[in-house]
């Protein structure tokens, strides 16, 4: 057969221009080498802001592996096999994964990063890589995982990735509260079930969510100010999903990391009895090792209160009024 | 009986002159009227960072109710009962807790917000408004109910209230690295079983924890930019236990938040058949709706990372490259 024409988007410069489009390859879909692999052709490609991470000089540390520059990018995609040498993978097969490279065909290795899907008849393949594919994943298994949601609670939701959240928290009997940046995303976002929409360009975050507030669930695309707001009328025990990428949780989210805040009053009734069972008496055993700045007299509070705010007490600061 | 002087610390200025020492007024022991409450002498009191929450203008939104100018401070502490008409409060009792004013003799109306504490006879009182009272508690009960702690897992504590919290780590097999303020610190913090321990003052905290961590569990009681440096040098699924007043963290411990990070690829395995069983039948059923902004051909590609990283995108970005 004769060689055709075999396009790719090559990695060319940190953003904001970002690759170029490149058909001066070409490909023999009949001849190319598999080498043990299979070969796909692209049938839809994820652009995601993930993929900004990518997009940096090797010398950037960053937690995902940067792109090579003059080397077609890659993310999530739908590919359908038209040939393998593979065992596990048979022509026809549809394949989903994160290294899908962005060009036509792709010899790829093997199934690393890739599993089967099977198309629903009413969907597109597009809905794949959306809904039904990496953020429909992160919003499906975020919420199944963390969110702790009960029936009556109050979710507050970032749109971007958040319209799947959004009917979930509806769907578990949640007032949903739904931030847009348009007028036609906010009504997007009241059709799908949210109770209460604003477009947060022209709207005070803080003014709806201290009428509409405190948020029991806090589903974070965003970071910044709209996630102090958040943490200002977010309710007792409240959690925070946190999938902001362009913010400074970006740690929060890399390596999955969970924050609670311990607020001791809380925790007594739980508590209590085991730890006055247990801790006394292996302090009065010297057990557990403590240490104290005692002062005397009540006159010498101001004194030791100021040390206090000033950090500059040694020790557990404790005043002794009296003896009895 | 003649009536004695009852000195107290009255609230006089917010920060830094905070109390004045009063002798101005006078209790008689045996007559004063005790109204179905009880007559306490304070006997310990305790002098905490987050006092300084309501040492504020009544003005000024705090989660805290501040203290009242011109009357006694309230804190932890520790009181015998001199006299009671309370049927639950025999004289001769101890009570504990967070609403002991701050002078030599009070009557209190109720036991809220007290309990009744039994001396171990090796200890002194002040123990019990330290590491057998609330900061003994925030560390057992905040280690206990959010640590997670696996044996082998290294453990990063910001001292002050960590002493014990050093301690449970060691107790439970963790390799502890401590921070602390002074040489005299570490040497102590080291004694009690820190197997790293440095002077934050003059060391490179990420220069440590980059060699000793990454970091499983991390006990802030700091903030700022020790948390961000243990952000960034934190284990997957860390665990970030908030207890700093002295921070923007402020939220995070007064509402008892959590925060997850949620990264799809380390949920997958858990929840990927589920997913795929329920989503893309529930988005083809239409009970799930969904939004896409799809252009055509990979020559869009640039286009489209331009449009979601500029945010101008509408809706989920797809390229689609080809039709089957």
């Amino acid at each position: 057969m004769t060689p055709i024409s075999n396009a790719r988007v090559l990695f060319s410069a940190v953003p904001k221009e970002t690759t170029v489009y490149d058909i001066s390859q070409t490909i023999d879909l009949e001849s190319v080498a598999l080498n043990g692999g299979f070969l796909i052709k692209t049938l839809v490609l994820s652009i995601d802001p993930y993929m900004r991470g990518r997009m940096t000089s090797p010398d950037v540390k960053s937690y995902s592996v940067p792109f090579a520059l003059g080397a077609p990018i890659v993310g999530y995609g739908v590919g359908v096999v038209l040939r393998s040498d593979h065992r596990d993978v048979a022509k026809g097969k549809y394949v989903y994964g994160r290294i899908i490279p962005h060009q036509e065909y792709s010899v790829l290795p093997n199934l690393e990063g890739l599993i089967f899907l099977e198309k629903d008849p009413h969907l597109n393949w597009t809905v794949y890589v959306g809904a039904a594919g990496m953020p429909g994943k992160k919003a499906y298994m975020g919420w199944k995982e963390f969110s702790q949601a009960k029936k009556g609670e109050v979710a507050f939701i970032t749109t971007g990735a958040g319209t799947m959240m959004i009917q979930l928290a509806k769907r578990d009997g949640l007032k949903v509260i739904a931030s847009a940046g348009s007028e036609e995303k906010v009504e997007f976002v009241k059709e799908i079930g949210a109770d209460v929409a604003f477009n947060y360009k022209t709207t005070d975050t803080r003014e709806i969510l201290a009428r509409e507030g405190p948020i029991d669930i806090y589903w974070d695309n965003v970071g910044g100010d709209v996630l102090d707001a958040a943490l200002e009328h977010a309710a007792i025990y409240g959690r925070f999903l946190e999938c902001g990428m362009i913010s400074d949780l970006n740690n929060i989210y890399a390596k999955s990391l969970t924050m609670h805040g311990i607020m001791v009053m809380r925790l007594q009734p739980k508590y209590d009895t085991e730890f006055y069972v247990t801790i006394p008496r292996a302090l009065a055993a010297g057990e557990i090792k403590y240490s104290e700045e005692v002062s005397r007299g009540l006159g010498t509070v101001g004194h030791a209160i100021l040390r206090v705010q000033e950090g500059t007490n040694t020790a557990k600061a404790v005043v002794v009024v009296a003896d009895e």
